[in-house]
């Protein structure tokens, strides 16, 4: 009943591409305008189904090798010391589509992502309550989505260093924009791990567990890893890396998306990231042509910032390019080195603009 | 500039249709389990950018064919008589790309539905308040959003007739589900005609002009009709066509999304909906076999209705269908007559099941 994996393709887009494309959701780029992405705009990736979730009979469980078992509820963990901040979330998986041969999965092009204000508790204490044991290595946290992946039946489940896990700004988060999480990102209970691409972050948490060894799991030692080949050891996906985006400026045509624009003064505006590092500077390519750009203040040390640059658009055809640098020394290639599964490709954006 | 519009293809899927795919969403079908659809679950379908517009300074403005021109602000709007329905919207182009051949454009499979509460005042009564002179014949309705299509360049706008605009529950909605409208459904203002298909429910409304004569913009008297050939003079694309759809049991594959189910008594569940006539019942093929399913009551007189049927999933591969019929005779094809644009393809939805 298990077929092998489809092998990377530089052809047509397949049936199982597009049915992944009408479930997950991009953010539209003109959402880059907003500081927080509205809920229903920002991102989203579901490896199986939306699981259906009661606050009320829902429960929290805490345990391996721990001193105290925990069962917490929703009520719990509101009660909890509580913490708001803005982090953007990005999707491991984003720019896939645009790798030569392109991995057969989700098939973004570069939407995936939003920054939302994310509520919750830090998960420190809930881990300092039911009391580590010596000899814990890893923090397991499984969620309530089901399925199978390349022949693999599981809940899906992520691990983290329990170093990692301690981190102060690491969240069991509740709330979204101030609102319950709607359940498509999580509801009752998300983890929230600031700076690290998407598939960190679990969606509808119910068991946390203490691990002596490391996990072993199909998403945490299969799933997103950097291979160059399939026999590659390779590296595992961890912290986003840098990547700007701009605002397509303008108004597109329908069907092609291609922009027009009038000739003017024009505002280029956008935003940029990285998990690693605060971001250090953004340029702007215009007809190949790099210009440092404005930068805004970070809406938060884990949250994109704004940035900016005046061009006086000419008529014809132009395109503009955008590329961030962050203060640990990554940046964003111009020509993107190929991995197996399609992970973090920060490659540059690139927007046509005819300008009349 | 204006290259001709790509011809239907049985090709693979385009870059065009992916760019789509990545913007505009479908709501993933185990939200069908929800009477009312979260806002990041509903489906969206937007044709140019999502604009930026402000509470502050937005403004309605009702003129043409009027006694008085209006020009009302959001909190003029919320003064008046306040109304909440729930109401089934669904895109017109939903099954586009089951067809073939299949016309280039958004190529939704069966996901483009939603059910919100949508909270607004009766147009009936502003355009009272404007005062309808004799010889009106539609009434338009103008967007904010502005692009190219087809090489048309337009802000969108769609009309009705006078006699349809006046319908009472038609309604210049700044709610749904309780909040104000994100800013891609809408905001601050969409028209909501209950019962039509999504074109109709014009999303950021500026301007309300009443019409000597019938409107011929583009998205009026050249998309949304239902053409055999190009030369086909063809029929407007109005109401809702029946639909049933069904939640996938059991649990999927990530990349095939096949679902796999555990032998057992299985409550098969779904909604139906219709914006012709009330639901009459729905239908469920099990290996071909159709079997009438319980109905549960509609939500509204222009939401959907819930339906079960219990069946026992016996070892094996089987495929599960579900077919609505309505009040005033209309049901679903099991083969779909094709037409140009893609519209109102109703046909069945089949979703493969492996029972273990």
């Amino acid at each position: 009943m298990i077929s092998p994996p489809p092998p990377p393709t530089d052809g047509p887009l397949t049936l199982e591409e597009l049915q992944l494309a009408a479930r997950n959701k991009g953010m539209p780029l003109e959402a880059l305008r907003y500081d927080v992405t509205p809920v229903g705009m920002h991102y989203l990736l579901v490896h199986f189904d939306i699981p259906a979730l009661e606050a009320a009979t829902w429960r929290l469980r805490v345990g391996g090798n721990v001193a105290r078992g925990l069962e917490l509820s929703l009520d719990d963990l509101r009660s909890l010391p509580r913490v708001t901040m803005p982090v953007t979330l990005e999707c491991a998986g984003n720019g896939r589509a645009r790798l030569h041969p392109r991995p057969i999965s989700q098939p973004w092009l570069v939407e995936a992502v939003g920054t939302a204000e994310w509520t919750g508790t830090p998960l420190a204490g809930v881990l300092a309550a039911a009391g580590i044991a010596p000899g814990t290595v890893e923090m397991l946290f499984v969620g309530a989505d089901h399925g199978i992946e390349k022949g693999h039946e599981h809940d899906y489940a992520r691990s983290l260093t329990l170093d990692e896990a301690m981190r102060p700004d690491v969240l069991l988060a509740y709330e979204m924009n101030g609102r319950p999480l709607e359940p498509q990102h999580g509801f009752p209970l998300r983890l929230l791990v600031p700076g690290w691409y998407g598939m960190t972050h679990v969606k509808w948490l119910t068991r946390i567990d203490a691990l002596n060894e490391p996990f072993d799991g199909y998403q945490q030692k299969t799933a997103y890893w950097y291979k160059r080949s399939p026999d590659d050891p390779g590296q595992p996906v961890t912290r986003i890396k840098p990547r700007a985006l701009l605002i397509p400026p303008g108004f597109p045509d329908f069907l092609t998306r291609t922009r027009t624009l009038d000739a003017d003064r024009t505002e280029l505006r956008g935003r940029a990231w990285s998990g690693g590092a605060p971001i250090a500077r953004v340029e702007v390519g215009i007809d190949g042509v790099w210009t440092e750009a404005k930068l805004g203040a970070a809406l938060g040390t884990y949250a994109w910032c704004s940035w900016s640059l005046d061009w006086d658009a000419t008529p014809g055809e132009h395109v503009l390019s955008c590329r961030a640098f962050d203060e640990a020394g990554s940046s964003q290639p111009l020509e993107q080195p190929w991995n197996v599964q399609g992970m973090g490709n920060n490659l540059v954006q690139s927007v046509r603009v005819i300008v009349r």
